[in-house]
């Protein structure tokens, strides 16, 4: 990877290699029900950043200094991007915030059914798992380093992380008052994969355990800061760029940064928070590092 | 676990000890939103036959006729009753069977809400990963087995395993016409969990890649028996042994191994299978099969 590309550039060569990456992962010829293996492809292939996938290499590479760490750490990158799938679509699910539309396309329940987009997340969460265990079957991870992996998403995944984040999320929908409150939701809903994708990729470079530290205190910073963003954007951003309506989380109610602390507040909060992610990032004293510095600065002054 | 045990005894024995230790494996102190900590324990103290939580064990223990082995397998043997429990919580949910009572307790979304069970089941799902790794990090099982145990869960619950069963489940509920239909539908939803289980058990006692095989041929065998079993249950059986309505399969249109082949002719197969079952596991030669052979013999004159 050329040092000379942009941040952007970087994010966009990354994301489309973990696209490809991703084909290979969900093979066509699977001997899976078609519909089913349609359902799980319609929502990994809508798009996004893939921002968890490129933070899963841009630090394997940044403990390394070598883009052979970057290729193990495809299958967990490709991973990530298959757990943050399936959140998205048991989140648009009618019974949680019943969704019918996401990055402009229709949600996954309104092409293939209620039904069928349960267990399509249902297999995505599953094969997440598959997939790390291939980095070491394929790509020359140690079973140690993988058997790490598995555990930490299952921990960073689940009832105390992201769905933790969404079932405090879901109960307190009417009753968020608090920053705090708001903070372990975003936390756990949003930080906890950010988090994980570094940590995951740290660990794959070959990270002592204080640079594991540092990096979690980057991931985490930057994933707050990241959440703040969106929270700003949905309320001041372009439609256009963002590819979604604005103004959704005042409709839905939901309890944002932006109205518990105000808009002004908030923007200094993500600026504040990135200082604090950058710094920790420094403390780490990572062989190139300059990536996740670019995409920390990034991620604070994107508008989409 | 003393060899003058009946059948019954000894499952009802190692069942009572998986429901001991999966209080452990969901910690009452456990730092997660409380209300999905209940939902998930709601479902996983809900009972059953724990028959595969008892097939890990009992496997571990034919191969190494060494109680060490069952011990060692029983964050395994955890993980598996999570799957389980998680399937049904999703099965039961209005956009799939849409089921009110299970085991004569009201269903998961009944009591927690359609989200709530959709998170607990994501979260169980997720949290048999986690317990696997224990099997390496508490009980000693080498890195390398409990990462092979993940691989195979992985595949086996997933999209080509129980989930692409469940979906096929699903997509033919209005057409399946054919017994190779059928045997997919049962294999996938019902056999490769009980493969799963012995195998992982299996591995952890130590078993031979020839054993292995002979294990698989003797769960695949088993699973299907189980599967008709319980078809002919639901059609000849005692609503008050079972716990539930006895002819729920016809009053819901599906299509069963009694449907298509006779009920005489599905007793017959249930018998022949339970005999394939039987051959193969004399064929693996294992230490100390007794228990094995024992619960094969037990799911083919089952009641309930």
């Amino acid at each position: 990877m050329s040092e000379a590309l942009t941040t952007q550039q970087y994010i966009s060569q990354t994301a489309a290699e973990v696209e490809a990456a991703l084909k290979s992962v969900l093979p066509a010829n699977w001997d899976v029900p078609a519909q089913l293996r349609e359902s799980m492809g319609y929502s990994v292939d809508a798009g996004g950043k893939r921002l968890r996938p490129v933070l899963v290499l841009a630090a394997a590479e940044a403990i390394q200094r070598n883009p052979a760490a970057a290729k193990a750490a495809m299958p967990v990158a490709c991973a990530i991007e298959m757990i943050h799938t399936y959140s998205l679509i048991h989140d648009d699910l009618p019974a949680m915030d019943d969704d019918d539309y996401r990055r402009g396309k229709l949600t996954n329940h309104k092409v293939f059914g209620e039904a069928m987009a349960i267990l399509a997340g249902d297999a995505l969460l599953t094969h997440a798992f598959y997939s790390i265990v291939q980095s070491a079957r394929v790509n020359g991870v140690p079973a140690e380093i993988a058997l790490q992996i598995v555990e930490e998403l299952s921990v960073l995944a689940g009832a105390s992380g992201m769905v933790g984040g969404q079932a405090a999320d879901m109960l307190g929908e009417q009753g968020v008052t608090s920053i705090e409150q708001l903070k372990y939701i975003h936390q756990h809903k949003t930080s906890d994969l950010i988090v994980f994708s570094l940590r995951a990729g740290a660990w794959i470079g070959g990270a002592t355990a204080e640079q594991l530290e540092r990096v979690t205190e980057f991931g985490t910073a930057l994933g707050l800061a990241f959440q703040i963003q969106d929270d700003i954007l949905d309320l001041i951003g372009d439609e256009a760029k963002l590819g979604k309506k604005t103004n959704s989380d005042v409709e839905q109610h939901k309890v944002t940064y932006p109205f518990l602390i105000g808009l002004e507040e908030s923007q200094m909060e993500v600026e504040r928070l990135t200082d604090v992610a950058k710094q920790a990032l420094n403390q780490a004293e990572l062989e190139a590092p300059a990536r996740l510095f670019g995409i920390a600065d990034y991620l604070m002054k994107r508008d989409h």
